[in-house]
Formats: C-alpha cells, sequence, structure tokens
C-alpha cells in the first residue's frame, strides 16, 4: 500500500517514519512538512536517510492512505479534500477525536473545518474500537494521555466497580510538547524540575471521559485530570485512582487478585497490552508499542489505582497509528511493531 | 551553640554541614559517619572541606545538640544515650515521629530501643508544632513525603470541606532515596524512567495520616499515598487531591478563590510556606528551605487539587531541622535559611 | 544457527537478546547469568519476556557459537572449554584483544587462563579484519572506546599525515560502566554532573595503540587517552586531535575537504560508518549499530579533528558483535541490525 | 554602593540577582530586561520575589556601578552611555574582551560602537589581572569557557614547558547557551546526547589565545578549541591537553609532582582555586564561584593533562563579576561569594 506522511518533521512524524521504514507492508511514497520543505529528509534527521525523500509542501501523487501529524485545524484543513478523494486518513491531531461538534470547538478554541466527518471517523483506540476500525476510512488517533488514562481504567469502569469521581495523575517526558520551542521545552528550564500545569482543564479531558462514559455502564463519570512534565524525553505513565463501590469485588482471594481477573479477561489476546503484578518502569515500553497496566487495590481505604505506562510518541502517537492501520489493511496487528524496548 | 551531625555522609547529613557552616549561631564541633570514618571530611566531599573536621566514629566531647541523620532504629539506638546525657536531640530519622509504639514497630518491622521517649518526642513539622518544639528537647524531623502532603492538605482538612478518603500522588528525585547502592539509584535504570514504588504501603503513609487526623475535626482521615521516582536528583512535588463535601466553599468568588484564601489564613506569617496561583516547579525550591503551595479546585467535579513543591534534602530534611533548631533556641527562624534557591 | 549467551544479566547481554530475538537467523537456545540463576528472563528483564527461557548456571546443551559478556578472566575461563568443544566464540571481555600476553596482564593485573587461545583470537573491529574474521573461531570484541576510537583515527594514520602523539578525549555515558553498583553508577552522583576519570591510564588505552600501530607505516604512535562519564546512558562521543605533519594534505580544494577524500575511500561500501560534513550528535545512534565519523581540520592550528558518535551498547558492544556473527557465517553483514536510531 | 543589573532576565542576569541580594555590600536599585518590561520580577522568577524590583527597559537613576548581561554589541551600546556618566561598568558580554578592534570586529561580525573603550578595558580574569581591576572603570569579564581554559593553562604556560600547540576540548551545560530558544536548547533535542559545535571557530578562542599569549614568555601559542554540549544544566569542564618540550619537568619526583607545584606556587592564596589530586567533577562546584584544577602528566606520551571545573554561571559568568566587584571596591574578594557547592 502507498503510504503518504503529513508534517514528518514534527516528532510523531518522524517516529511515524521510523516505524514505516522497517514496516514491510507499507511503501512510504511521499512527505510533508511544515518545516525543511524542499530539503531530503536525510539532511533534517540523518538517521532517516535511507528513506530517501524529499520533503514536499503537500502530499502530490496517488497515495492509499496518509497518517497525519500536523497541529488540529491544520490537520482536518489538509485532511478534508483528501478524504473527498476517498484517500483513508489516520488522524494523530484531536481534530476527529470528540464525536460532539460543539464541544470539540469549545475545547480547542477554533471552527471546525470538516464537522460532517466527525461522525464517520472512529476513535483509534485499537483495543476498543477494532471492529469499526477495521471499516473505517477515517481514524481518530487517541491522545497519548488518553491512551494510557482509558486503557487503564476501562476494565474497572466497565465492571462497574467504581465510584464515579475518578483521579488521573499522569507523568509525562518532554517530547509529548513536540519540537516546537517554548521555554516548556527549554532544557535548563525542564531538567531537573517537576511541574504540574493545566490543572484548570487540559484538552485531553473531554476524549478521557467521552471513552470511559462509553464503556460505564450508566454513563456517569466524572474525570480529574492533571497532568505533569518530567525531565525525561519519552514515557508516559498515568497513576489512576477511583474509590471502589461497596462491597465491590470478592474478598476471599483477595481484592486485588479479583481485580487482576478482571483485567486479564478484559485484555486476553491483546499483542500491545501488558498485565503485571509489580510497578512498571515507562523505561521497559521505550521504542515499543506496549501499554504495560499494574491494577491493584489499597485495601486500606478500598482504593483502585492502576499504573499504566507507555512510549507516548509509539503506543500514544505513531505506532498505534500503525496499530491503526494493520487493523485497516487485515495484516498481522502487530506488523512493524515487533520490536522490544530499548533498555536501559 | 556547640553542635554534633550523626552520619555526615549521607545526604542529610552532608546537607547539614553545608547549611551549618555558614549558619552563624552553630558551631559544628563534631561529626560521625558510618563510613569513611578517620579520614578528613574534605577528602570525601571536596566541597566541605573548610569545615575541618575529621569524621568519627561516635561524636565525643561535648555538644548542646545533635542532628542525627542515621536510618531509623540505628538513630534511636545512637540517640537514647545522648538524651539521658541531657544533649538535646533533632533525629531525622522515623524513630520518633509516631505517637504509637506499635504502630511503629509494626510499619518498620523492629523493635523500637528507645519506646520511653516517643511520647517526649515533637513531630517536627514547625508550621504545624512550633511552640511544642520551642519547649521539646527530642524533635521527630518529618519525612520528606509527609513534608510535602501534610502542608498541602492541612488547611483544608482543618476547614472540615473535604470528604474523607485523600489521593497523594508524590514524584520525587532520586536523592531521597539516599547515598546507598541499588538498582533503583543506579543512574542507567533511572535516567529516562518514571516509576511508582510501594502501592502496598509506604513508610511515611502513617505520619500523614497521624498529623492529619490530629488537625480534622473529627479525626476521620484515610490517605492512599502512592510516591514515584523520577529521573532527577533534588526536589519532591506531590499532588493532593480529595472530594469537596457537598455545598463546601461558598461559590460566589470562585470556589478556588475561597480556596486560596483558607491557606493564606492559615500559613499567614509563615517564613518558609510561599502560596502562589500558578503551577509551581520543584526548580524554583532548589537548595533552599521553601515549600510551594498552589492550591486550587477543579469545578467540574468538585475536587480540591494542590500541588506541593519543596527540596527534599532542605525543606524535607536538612533545612527544616535547622528551622527547628532556631525555634529551640530562640533565633530568628530564617537564621542560616535564608538562601535563594539556584535557578536554572 | 545455535546460539548461547553467556551472562545475559548485564547490560551488554540484554542487547544481546534484545537484537538476537528478531534476528532471523540466530536461535537463541540457552542464556545464563551471574545473578538472577533460576529465574525466567522475563521476570528479571519484562521486555524480554517473549525470549521465554530460563536463566542458566552454565551454557547446557549444544551450541554452535556463544557470545560472552562477563568480565574479563571470568570470560576466558568460561570460553576456553567451550573453545576446546569447537564451539565459536565471540568474546565482548577484554581477554582476548591484546596480542601480547604479558602487556595484557600487566594491564589486567590478572594472570590469563588460557593465553595458548590468544594468538588464535582476531580483534572484531568488523571494518579493519573482516577477511580475519571469517576465518576465525575466536573473536574478541572491541571495547566501546576503541571502537570509535580507532574508527576515527585509522584512515588518517593510515594515510601518514599525522605527526604521532593522539588525544583521544572521550565522553560516555552510564551504561558503559555496567549494571554493577558503585557510586560512579549512582544517580544522583552521576546526574548533573561530569568528570573524567582513569587519567594514569585506562585499560581501554593498550587496544587503541596495538591497532593504530597495526595500520600505520612507521608503527609510531603515542595515544594520549582521557575518557569522561557524562549523565546520559548510552552513547559515546570521541574526539580525536592530532597535529598534521607539515605539508600534509594538499589545500587546493582545501584541506578538510582533501581529510574528508581520505576518509571516504577507506570506509567506501561499508554499511555501519556514516561520514558526515557538520558535527554529529550520539542520539542520531540511539539503539542501532551505526558509528557516525566528522573528520575535519583545524586550519588556524594544522590540527585533525575528528569526532566520532557510537551508541556503546551497539557498536560498541552486542551490535558489532552480531555483526562479526554475520560475518563469520556469511550472513548480510546487516543481519538483524538494520533497525534505526530512535530519535528524539 | 548602588547596583545596576541590565537584563536581569536573561541567566546570568538572574545569577546575579541571587548573588548580590545577600551580597551584604550592594543594593540593587534598578533591573532592566528585553522581556518581561514592566513586571515585578517574582512574577517571571518566584525565587526573586524579595528582590521586590520591577524590570525597567533602562537603567534610571543614580547608580555606582552596573553589570551588564546584555549579548554583545547590545551591551556596549548600552554602556558605553553610562561609562561617560562615569558609572562604572562590569559588562558580561564579549564587548570589551580583545584588545584588538578589527579582531573583534571580524569574529563576531559586528561594527563596534565604542571602540576607544577597548583600551581601557580590563579582561577580567581576576586571578591574572587583579591588580588592573582595582584601578580600572570597566571590566570586560571573561567568558565561561576561556575563564576555565586560561586558568587551566596558565601556570604551565608561564613556567615555559609545553610546545605551542595546545587542545582544550571542553563539555559545557545547557545554561551556558542562554535562556533562548532554540532546537539547541530544546530539551528532547539535547536530553540523552552530546554533540561537538564550532569545529570551524568558537568565538570565545580569540580570548584563550590572547591571554595566554600574554603569558608566555614568547607570545607563540596555537589553540584549538572544541567546545562540546552535554545533557546538564550548570557546568564546565574542559580537558586541556599539551605535548611537553623535551627535558621539561625534572623527573626524580616525578612529573606530575614537578607540575603541581607549579600550579600550586602559581595559585598560592587565590580563594577561588582549589588545586585538587584526583579528577574532579563539575558537581562540586554547583552554585558557587570555585574553580577547580587537576594538573597531571600522562608519562607515556609526556603530555599535559589539565581538567578544570567551575560552574558557568558563577565563575564563568556573574560570580566571577561579583569577585571583580569586590576587587574593585576594595572589599573581601569573598564578599557574597561564600556559598559551599549544593551536592548532590
Amino acid at each position: 500500500m502507498k503510504v503518504g506522511i503529513i508534517n514528518v518533521t514534527g516528532y510523531a512524524g518522524i517516529e511515524l517514519a521510523r516505524i514505516l521504514l522497517h514496516h514491510g507492508e507499507a511503501e512510504i511514497v511521499a512527505v510533508t512538512g511544515r518545516s525543511d520543505v524542499g530539503k531530503h529528509i536525510g539532511e533534517v534527521f540523518p538517521h532517516l536517510k535511507s528513506l530517501n525523500k524529499k520533503i514536499e509542501p503537500e502530499i502530490a501523487g496517488s497515495v492509499d492512505v496518509v497518517f497525519s501529524a500536523l497541529p488540529h485545524k491544520a490537520s482536518a484543513e489538509t485532511c478534508g479534500p483528501l478524504l473527498k478523494d476517498g484517500v483513508k486518513v489516520i488522524d494523530i491531531s484531536a481534530d476527529f477525536r470528540l464525536t460532539n461538534v460543539e464541544e470539540f470547538e469549545e475545547w480547542y478554541d477554533v471552527q471546525h473545518p470538516y464537522p460532517e466527518y466527525m461522525s464517520e471517523a472512529v476513535y483509534g483506540l485499537t483495543e476498543l474500537h477494532r471492529d469499526e476500525i477495521k471499516r473505517s476510512s477515517l481514524i481518530a488517533n487517541p491522545g497519548c494521555y488518553p491512551t494510557s488514562a482509558i486503557l487503564g481504567l476501562a476494565p474497572a469502569v466497565k465492571a462497574g466497580i467504581l465510584e464515579p469521581g475518578f483521579i488521573v495523575d499522569s507523568k509525562s517526558g518532554v517530547s509529548g510538547a513536540g519540537r516546537g520551542m517554548s521555554l516548556t521545552t527549554h532544557f535548563s528550564e525542564v531538567n531537573e524540575s517537576v511541574a504540574a500545569y493545566s490543572l484548570d482543564g487540559h484538552r485531553h479531558l473531554p476524549e478521557i471521559t467521552q471513552e470511559l462514559r462509553r464503556i460505564s455502564d450508566d454513563g456517569v463519570c466524572r474525570v480529574t485530570f492533571v497532568p505533569h512534565l518530567i525531565p525525561m524525553t519519552r514515557g508516559i505513565l498515568s497513576s489512576c485512582y477511583a474509590h471502589l463501590k461497596p462491597g465491590s469485588l470478592s474478598s476471599n482471594r483477595g481484592k486485588s487478585e479479583a481485580l487482576y481477573d478482571i483485567y486479564q479477561e478484559f485484555y486476553q489476546g491483546e499483542p500491545f497490552v501488558k498485565l503485571v503484578k509489580s510497578p512498571p518502569a515507562t523505561k521497559h515500553t521505550m521504542g515499543n508499542n506496549d501499554c504495560i497496566l499494574y491494577p491493584t487495590i489499597d485495601e486500606r481505604t478500598d482504593t483502585l489505582m492502576v499504573i499504566s505506562c507507555l512510549d507516548n510518541l509509539v503506543k500514544g502517537a505513531a505506532g498505534q497509528a500503525i496499530q491503526n492501520l494493520n487493523v485497516m489493511y487485515g495484516l498481522p496487528e502487530t506488523q512493524g511493531l515487533e520490536s522490544l524496548a530499548l533498555y536501559p
């Protein structure tokens, strides 16, 4: 299949190129950029020299499917015409993630350029929407934080064992903020420091709530989400908390064991969700497409605690996008995504 | 006053020496170590050469007050005889923090060598126990995590506005794990990674609960505490969450403003607690004795969120110990602790 | 072919497992460890779970070739008997790198357990000794520093353009010091700091000198080698300096251009040596087997400067070992080593 | 004395403010900035809140002495008029460091706005020019790299024991690149990487050469200087190399000992130059004004090796500027600069 990468010069775009180059079934026929247009990609990113393509201003020529790694709005503006031309789109931006146009426009403070496609889009959290992804031409690839949070909470929400007020406390490496320059990505400001941000509402919150509500029996679900920036390049660890409904989880084998069973059943057969019985580290996901989950119960306070780890640029962006590509094209879901974590 | 530092070769001990050397009123007359005994301190720590002392196996000669930076149990064993001799003790270990001997012995899995002193000890969180510290000869200096968590939650707990199940999600630099060697302090294991630990119960939990219960009207208080290790040397950021009791906080001025007022009143005149109106970074406390607090409300879910930052080796250990020394001796509370954060 | 990994629990061993798992031609039939014997490898290294092997105390069963990632002496002791049994050995330790037994014993301060194999061993810097590697059963895989230094200087030494006193100033990530624990790998000691070490003679020096002398016309070559530890996990950058012989390099096209031509000719067709025309960063080699070289001339002082970058665990250890395996078995030299650098 | 800080919003300016606030003799009466003009300094830098000043567009009111932390050219443009008004100037920029106007204009590619002051300026490397600094009204504070390189080489150059081609290989933390934004200060680009830069000639080179030539008997001195960026915030370590002249250094006590004596004599009584007998780490200078030197000889090759460490923002910028202030005003040279390194 012929693949285009829109905005290859950002971190998600670079990662798409890295993985697709050795995918085996996908042929990268065109790459575009918002910067460095006209340069050979190897001049800008020496490690991608073997891709052997010039960075174009826009997708030219025939492609079957494009990945868009543009920011929101710009992404929809670019992908809309391609969709009309019958090109399949896997959009890494937020433009098609929310089902409700008004909610999108309020949170992102822009007018949506192609609202007519919002109902066609499938939220590309593969583990939850695999069947719809197979049949779709427009995938809204989830945000990095939401991927970790939703995968972390979904089984417990589905099981109906939680009181509705959830806390998601996420810690992210700096690459999540992109390749753009600002004081929040300045080495001397970020290094040897940790800070919370967006306490008045991060744009990834509505995705998390939307997806957890879909899963929940009663559709009630209140999420407090606080992201933190920590001094590392890659990785997200989300710590998810919720109080148990009184009487939840049979306790003769221990509540944590009962919880583990719920998670094991929910994720049975999933190639990229790994359940573990001791606290994981983001390092064990570096460069690969895994999401590692450690679900447990604080029995002193009857509180669910789930630690969820992933590489924000892989399972949180490019890797999941390629996982979705595989599903769309009926390929083995792990195609091109087999590489193990780079440790240490 | 003549001061001794017990176990100067650990990070808290080194930091005590650094600060006390320029304290102005304290004269360091003896330092002991568990390693490097017999060496000049400048051989081991070049930056402390001007202290000009040999590392002794134990405190010899006359001292008015000692700081103990030994691990638990070893600290009580060493300090017990000194207390009997009338020496004042500021103990940075956990040995005298809990009022209940059984609770201590259960959490720390040792027999307390001097339980008779537990009732005399004052929990040295200066902001909460200043008056008792003035009159005490034995200060149990708080843990680094508890200092950040208790200062973060105390005003709201006192105000009676919270439902009883609190979440404390803490992120710590690696120096909190001490100078001892293990895989959890190995650079290649810790760098470029984040992990939670002690989800089955960290030893700092009972301190947090004990102190918040003292403050709470009804003595009810359940805490879920999850510490995380992040790739930096110094600093702790604790994110504290609790659901508001229905109807709490008048909302005509906004709940966050009402909350801020509660915190401002609680910490009025405190030299080392700084309230801020935007999310702080640990970098702004590096090397100094401040605890920076950002209290706010998630109005979507009526959830209290407090971000609490400090330097784990200063306000979380050596600095607070010296703050307590100043209080005990009627000195200005900021004596020796004026230095500003090292930024960037 | 059936492959064994001796000491899979160190960083070079882990990396061998990671790469060999997806090699395509090699089947890992046994792994041994000095720690964690009896455990499943997935318990110790979650990312290697799919290897599905127990860690054994020693190689049992039939293997065609072993990689040894043991420390020096222990490695020869373990590999000697295997060599006698006709097993091929690729030794990542230093035991067979020096051709002169006395020199080895002086630098490493041990008695060599199998000196009779030293003359059979081939120094496994693939680019210099490819033909001998093809015919050999015992490969002495080069050290990480020597790989960067020798590849950086070889073309200029061969060309006879340098005065004989070379300076090699190397900067290494901490993983080069292994998974063992010491203050020099303690996060809080290493982070936010840089230091030189072994100024009185690092054990990698004699390898560098031996190999450069072999290349040099007159066999004269004096090397000053100073390694530095910098706060990162992976990567070595060696800055190599030497004064030009008067009159060297025709200057009508510029000395740097003339130098570049010498390097280009020397490394023509090499799959893993990449020449660049601007200063490279170690990040561009992270996780892959490349050595990136930037050769240039300081025309103010007629001084050669070569910047040489690689990943110390890949081209500096496990990757080069597998490159040698490929050469020994007549496989494509890049087999299993195609993956691109993980950037950022 | 009344002090102004020009451009307090850069890293050198922030550090000037931090140190001067507790200097004891200096009163900060005005601060200017190129950004954040009109804001209270505490809004921009919470840790400087107690300075209690607004950021002004330019120095207004009466000052005795100003520190300029502007970039080159802008600094001279701003300081020229102040000099005419009789204000003393300590300029942290490069504008007055070189004695030769043409050389300055060639290296910095600008026209000097006040060349007439170049001959009045004293190069403010306190240890070399203390007497002239006492009598001067215009101090050209040295660059961070030159401070480390010149202090590292001066005693050996003065002693006449070196062949003339020196190599200075420097490793710097990222704060040396300032608070401005670029890919070279972007966390995700710099973290977990090391790179050399400016191999075609860094602007700090002519300072180094100028000062070493002044010291050298015969004025002959050729320097190859290669700076490297490493993933830490503060600190410079310069490794300085030179071949010994044949027959240099009496060898009965060992050449390294003879060299140490030369350095000890040269720096006798210096409060901020610390000689050590084992390789130092930049961590031992963090936040203080020391330059730590480790001079030694590679006896295998008769090569001088000097490791020189300092904090680029203190001895490499603000601290040395305040050291010069102290000298100018006849204060104790260590006034305000007593604080010990922050370790770890």
